[in-house]
C-alpha cells in the first residue's frame, strides 16, 4: 500500500490536520465583525514573525504575486534596479522587475553558491550618485537550498537610500529574519511554505520608509495598491473578497506557530537541516551547498556520478510514493531536492532518508547500509536529553 | 439557538458540504501528473460553463485580480477605452484600466437601471475613426442587482473593431453567457460566486483575436501574463504555486454543476429571482430592478419609507443570524440586497423570507403577515407539478 504521498517539496508542505479542519467551515460575511477579529489577529501573528511594527498587508495570491507587488508598489519603471540572483528565485524577482520597466543591473553568482556580500557592498559603495533606487534579493533560494546573508549586506550599505527588498518566500519562519532590526524594507512571503497553509495567500511587510517612497510616485495597480489595503485595513476590510478559508487555516496555524514558539521553530528547521545534510554525508553523496549557507528549508543533494538524480526522484516515487524536487536550469538531472519546512516531524524524515537508502542500494550504488539512518538518529536522539 | 450564520450575500456564497470535504485533503505536487489531471477537467469544466472553445486561464487571485488580468493584458497604456458603468463593479472595471494608464470614457447611467443598449450602440458607430480599443462592461451589477444586455449590444456593435471585456464576476453560471456565440472577447469570472467554491480562484477567459492584440504589444506583468500561462497550460502547469485546496473544491463542484446541469443551474437562479421579487412584493416593499434586467444572482429591496435599511440588516442578524448584504454609495441606507446564487436551496429562501416578515412586523411595518410565504411557497410548488 503506498497510502497518501509523502510531500517533501520546498513548498506547498503538508498540512497539520488542525489547519485542514480549520480550513473546514462555512463562508462569513468578510465584510463583518467575525472576519475583522481574524484579519487583524493573523495581521498582528505574522508581524510577529517578521519581528516588525510596520506594515504588513495580506494578499489573495501566490508569493510570485506579493513579488510582483513589491515592484510595482516600490519601483517606478525606469528605475535603476540592483538584482542579486543566486537562482531561479533570484532571476524571477529580476524578471519582474525587468518586465514592469525597470533598468535592472543583475549580479549573478554561480548557483549553489550564496551572494558574496562583498561584492554587492563594493557594488553599492561605487554608487557614488546613488542611482540605484532598490536593491532585490532573495533569502533563502528554493532552486538550490543557499540562503544570503541579508543582514550583512544590509548593513554593509551603510547610509545608500536604496530600499532593500527581499524574497523571503520560502524563509520567513524557517530561518532568522529581523526586518526591523536589520532595516529590512520590504519582505515578501507566502502561507505555503513554513506557515503550513495551502497556497493561496502572500504577505507583503514594507516599512515607513518604503512606505514614503510609494507615495511618492503614480501607482499603476488597483490590485496591488498599498495605499487602498492600508485604508480598508483601517476598516478591518480588504479592497476586495479575500480567500476565505485561507484565512481560517492561517488563523489557526498561526495559533500552532506561537504554542511552539518562533525560536523552537527556527531550532528545528536547524536540526531538520542538519540531520538531513549529516544523514545523505553518512550515505556517501555530496551536498550542493557549502555548510556555511546551506539552507534549512531545502537540501539540494548531487546525484552519484553513474544515477542520474531524476531517475532517484522517478524510483522513489514509484516505489515510495515520496515526491522529491528536481533541479532546475543547470542542475536538472545533477541534484535533487529533499524539502524539509512547514510542518515536518523527525520521523517523518527518516522515512524519506530510509527510503533514499533503500533506493541508491537498488539502483546499484555501493551504500553502507544503515549509516544514513544512525546519523540521522543521533539527531533524534540529542534532542531528547 | 442561532447556530452557523444564514448567508445571504451576492459573495461569497454558501458552500455544498462535498466542496468542503473534497478541499480537507492534504497538498500535492503541483508540478506532478495528478495536479495536470486537475488542471486540465477544471479548465475544460470551465470552459463549457463559458460556452467557449477558445482560452480559459485560472489566477490564484480574486475576481479582482483577473478584471485587472484583463486590462493589463489587453489594453495599452495611452489606448482609449469606453466603460460602461451601472454600478460600483461597473465603476471599478473603469478605475482599474485608468490606474493602468488607460483614458477611459465613461459612460454611466443611474443606479438600479441598466444600460441602454442604443445609447453605448450609438456611441460606438460615432466612432469613426475606431480609436476606441475596448469596451468594459458589467454583466450582473451586483451592487444593485441589475444585468445588462450584453448580447444586444455587442451584436449592435457590428464591426467596430474594438474588444468587447465583460465582468461575468457574479453572473457566470446564474445568467445566460455565450461566450463564443455571443462574440465576447474577454470575460471574467471568480470562484466564489454560482461556483460554491471558497474566493480565491479566478478566471479570465478570451478570444483568439484578444490573444492577437494581446501578442502585438509590450506585457509589463510577470503575474498577470497570458503568454506565460497558455505556455504552461500546455504542460499541465501553471507559471508559479496554484491555490491547490481551492482546486480541489472547484473540481468537486464542476462535477455538482455538471450533474444538475447548466439549463437547470440557470432556471433555478432564474426561480430564485421570481420567487424573491413576488414574495417581496407581497410584503408590499418596493424593488430597485424592474422586471425586466432584475438580477437572478442579487435582489435589491428598497426599505419602507420611516425604517432604514439598515435598521432592518441588523435586525435580521441580531435575532436570526441572517446576514444581508447593504446598499453601497447612494444607495447606502436605502436598499438591502438579498443574494440567491450558488448554493442555495429554494427552502433557505423561505427562512429569509420569513424572518424578513417578522422583522418588517417587530419595526412597526403594517405587514399582510405570510402574503410574502404564500407567494414563495406558490413557485415551490410549481416546480413540483
Amino acid at each position: 500500500m503506498t497510502g497518501e504521498q509523502y510531500l517533501f517539496l520546498p513548498g506547498p508542505t503538508p498540512l497539520p490536520e488542525r489547519v485542514i479542519m480549520a480550513m473546514s467551515r462555512s463562508m462569513i460575511n468578510h465584510r463583518g465583525p467575525e472576519f475583522k477579529e481574524i484579519l487583524y489577529r493573523v495581521t498582528s501573528g505574522i508581524k510577529q514573525v517578521y519581528h516588525t511594527n510596520q506594515n504588513v498587508l495580506i494578499f489573495p495570491a501566490s508569493g510570485s504575486g506579493a513579488m510582483e507587488a513589491a515592484v510595482v508598489n516600490f519601483i517606478s519603471p525606469g528605475d535603476k534596479v540592483l538584482a542579486v540572483s543566486i537562482g531561479v528565485f533570484g532571476d524571477r524577482f529580476a524578471k519582474i522587475a525587468g518586465t514592469f520597466g525597470a533598468q535592472v543591473e543583475k549580479m549573478d553568482f554561480a548557483m549553489g553558491k550564496p551572494a558574496d556580500p562583498d561584492a554587492v557592498i563594493d557594488r553599492l559603495r561605487a554608487d557614488n550618485k546613488k542611482e540605484i533606487k532598490a536593491v532585490l534579493i532573495t533569502h533563502n533560494e528554493t532552486s538550490t537550498g543557499v540562503y544570503n546573508d541579508i543582514k550583512k549586506i544590509k548593513a554593509g550599505m551603510a547610509d545608500h537610500p536604496a530600499l532593500f527588498m527581499v524574497d523571503a518566500v520560502s524563509s520567513l519562519a524557517a530561518l532568522e529574519l529581523k526586518m526591523d532590526e536589520w532595516g529590512l524594507d520590504v519582505v515578501v512571503s507566502g502561507s505555503q511554505k513554513a506557515f503550513m497553509v495551502p497556497p493561496g495567500l502572500s504577505f507583503l511587510a514594507f516599512s515607513e520608509k518604503a512606505l514614503k517612497v510609494h507615495q511618492s510616485f503614480k501607482n499603476t495597480s488597483f490590485y496591488w495598491d498599498i495605499t487602498a489595503g492600508l485604508n480598508y485595513l483601517d476598516k478591518g476590510q480588504t479592497p476586495y473578497t479575500p480567500a476565505l478559508s485561507l484565512f481560517y487555516g492561517l488563523d489557526e496555524a498561526l495559533k500552532m506557530m506561537e504554542e511552539e514558539g518562533l525560536d523552537n521553530i527556527l531550532l528545528r528547521h536547524k536540526d531538520y537541516r542538519d540531520m538531513v545534510r549529516g544523514a545523505v554525508k553518512a550515505m556517501g553523496l555530496q551536498l550542493l551547498a557549502d555548510e556555511d549557507n546551506a539552507s534549512t528549508a531545502v537540501t539540494s543533494v548531487i546525484g552519484p556520478a553513474n544515477i542520474e538524480a531524476d531517475t532517484i526522484r522517478k524510483y522513489m516515487l514509484e516505489k515510495f510514493n515520496i515526491v522529491l524536487a528536481g533541479g532546475q536550469q543547470s542542475l536538472a538531472n545533477v541534484i535533487f531536492r529533499i524539502g524539509h519546512l512547514g510542518y515536518v516531524r523527525q520521523l517523518d524524515l527518516l522515512a524519506v532518508l530510509s527510503a533514499l537508502e533503500i533506493t541508491l542500494e537498488k539502483l546499484g550504488y555501493p551504500i553502507n547500509k544503515g549509516a544514513g539512518l544512525i546519523k540521522a538518529q543521533e539527531f533524534i536522539s540529542k534532542r531528547l536529553d
